[in-house]
């Protein structure tokens, strides 16, 4: 697979639905009073393994020949996608290798080893991940699911749009988080095949504010040393996913650490769903914006619900807890 | 009214339904394997108030004569249907007058508030709150709208399980929590209406066992000094709610309080969810008897969500923090 069209969402979708949940969509009166718009959330933080990544993992695992299948999979993720992969192989009975950041949250941790992933920590940056994961790769030929620059992610995350547009019809906009940009791209592919005239924008850390920045310069920068309490968006956009994003995002909004905890915060209270701070990551940089949004129909992904419950930080939007 | 049948149900869900949620129901492979059952959870910690108790409240709201609605309603509550009532009369424009005791926490405090009821507080025991309660109706001439012991709440809350049985048809046994009993009383009676066949049966937390008790001993018993951590369930089963338990209930299931808060600190970690410590006490309960479910599809409803961030307890089924 090369690139991602109708066709291609709709196999992933049909690929990956015995596996996966059709995830709710909620709303909420007080969150759509403080932001001057109608919210619907699509809970992917309800998903199979806590997180749309299932979707992704489970379309590329199934994808595979059962030749290359049997020799396992290999990748190396900040997190979810580790779970998400494992959980994946686990379901075809194949093994995965999977490569973590020692500062992975314990809480990920503990889901790669129940999916039955074997893991190996390396430090935490994108050369020792590749490193490490090179070196698993050659030792067990098996096959490379890199966490979002893969066709068969791309499409499988494209599915959480398909399935918003077909339960929600009347959203005049879609809003994601952005990492590596897997979720994006696949938003913005399924809705230029389904509705050409939805806007679509990312959400971004202002800390780790790499594909904002790369859209200004036109090609991929690095974030350097920037860090977030979103753990799941420390990775920069991907080399597929960005001209994606490039070609078709309407814009990528920021967001303020504080304004992230305090937006979880507020989320988790009023809408009583657990979510992991990149989940948050798009209303928090909505409502910093100066995007006017009056009146709209306005969806966003909760990407993820994987956080450690001893560390739901405090309302007022400190970060040392 | 003085009776509850599949008509007034239906009634109460026709009545209701613009102003509620149709919660969703999800399940947890995680803890299909630690339960060895099929269990469905509907969650009612999504509902509008962030509880079950909206759709009583609203039913009791909506059924009111002008008049009399408009002289307002009156309520004792340990929480939830406090939030609940004073967001119905809101959205009727009537004023609520709640009695809370001084004891209750402080988002279910907030939630009154900011749903427009105004709070008188008093001594945490239901002769104080049924003496304040008393003077409130007397002051203002409005209807006294009571948590449990009230046909229009029993109608409302049995929605519950009316919608459960239409979504998840192939359960087998449904377990709720019980306090004053609504929602138990409800569920057997559009269980009865419905499905006759199907096994009904309510969990209590053992240091507030006084269901369990009055069905051992024949008629109603008080609980005296008992106290839990989940205070929604703190009150004693109603003079309406117990003779229906007491003539269909399978059974009142106990959970420790240990379990209650290793129950609920699983089920958030793994589902996702926030839910209240009463919503964990069925699943717990279940978990803790010697019931034999194997094989069976089980549904549970999630009674609310509304509880203190800063105050979810700790894994180890400690309660001190």
């Amino acid at each position: 697979m090369t690139s991602v069209d109708l066709t291609t969402i709709r196999d992933a979708h049909e690929r990956i639905r015995p596996h996966i949940h059709r995830t709710p969509i909620v709303t909420c009166e007080l969150l759509n009073a403080r932001a001057g718009c109608q919210l619907y959330f699509k809970c992917e933080n309800l998903q199979k393994a806590g997180a749309f990544k299932s979707r992704g993992a489970v379309n590329a695992v199934f994808s595979l020949e059962a030749a290359d299948a049997a020799r396992g999979v290999v990748t190396h993720s900040s997190g979810n996608h580790a779970g998400a992969l494992a959980r994946a192989a686990g379901l075809r009975g194949i093994p995965a290798q999977i490569v973590m950041p020692e500062t992975s949250p314990r809480v990920k941790v503990a889901a790669v080893e129940n999916y039955g992933g074997e893991i190996t920590f390396c430090a935490p940056n994108l050369t020792a991940r590749e490193t490490t994961a090179q070196r698993l790769l050659e030792e067990t030929g098996g096959t490379l699911i890199h966490p979002y620059d893969d066709w068969r992610i791309i499409a499988g995350q494209a599915t959480a749009a398909c399935e918003f547009l077909e339960d929600c019809p009347q959203i005049d906009m879609l809003l994601t988080p952005v990492g590596g940009g897997g979720l994006l791209a696949g938003s913005l592919l399924a809705a230029a095949a389904m509705r050409p005239e939805l806007r679509v924008l990312g959400g971004e850390p202002a800390q780790v504010d790499d594909a904002c920045r790369g859209l200004a310069a036109g090609h991929r920068v690095s974030v350097g040393t920037g860090t977030s309490i979103a753990d799941g968006l420390l990775t920069n956009v991907g080399a597929l996913t960005f001209p994606i994003i490039q070609r078709s995002v309407e814009a990528i909004l920021l967001a303020s650490e504080p304004g992230i905890i305090r937006t979880m915060h507020l989320m988790m209270e009023r809408m009583k769903l657990l979510i992991e701070p990149s989940a948050a990551v798009p209303l928090a940089a909505l409502m910093e914006s100066d995007l006017d949004v009056s009146g709209l129909h306005v969806g966003i992904i909760l990407s993820g619900g994987n956080l450690d419950l001893s560390r739901i930080p405090v309302a007022d939007g400190t970060c040392d807890h």
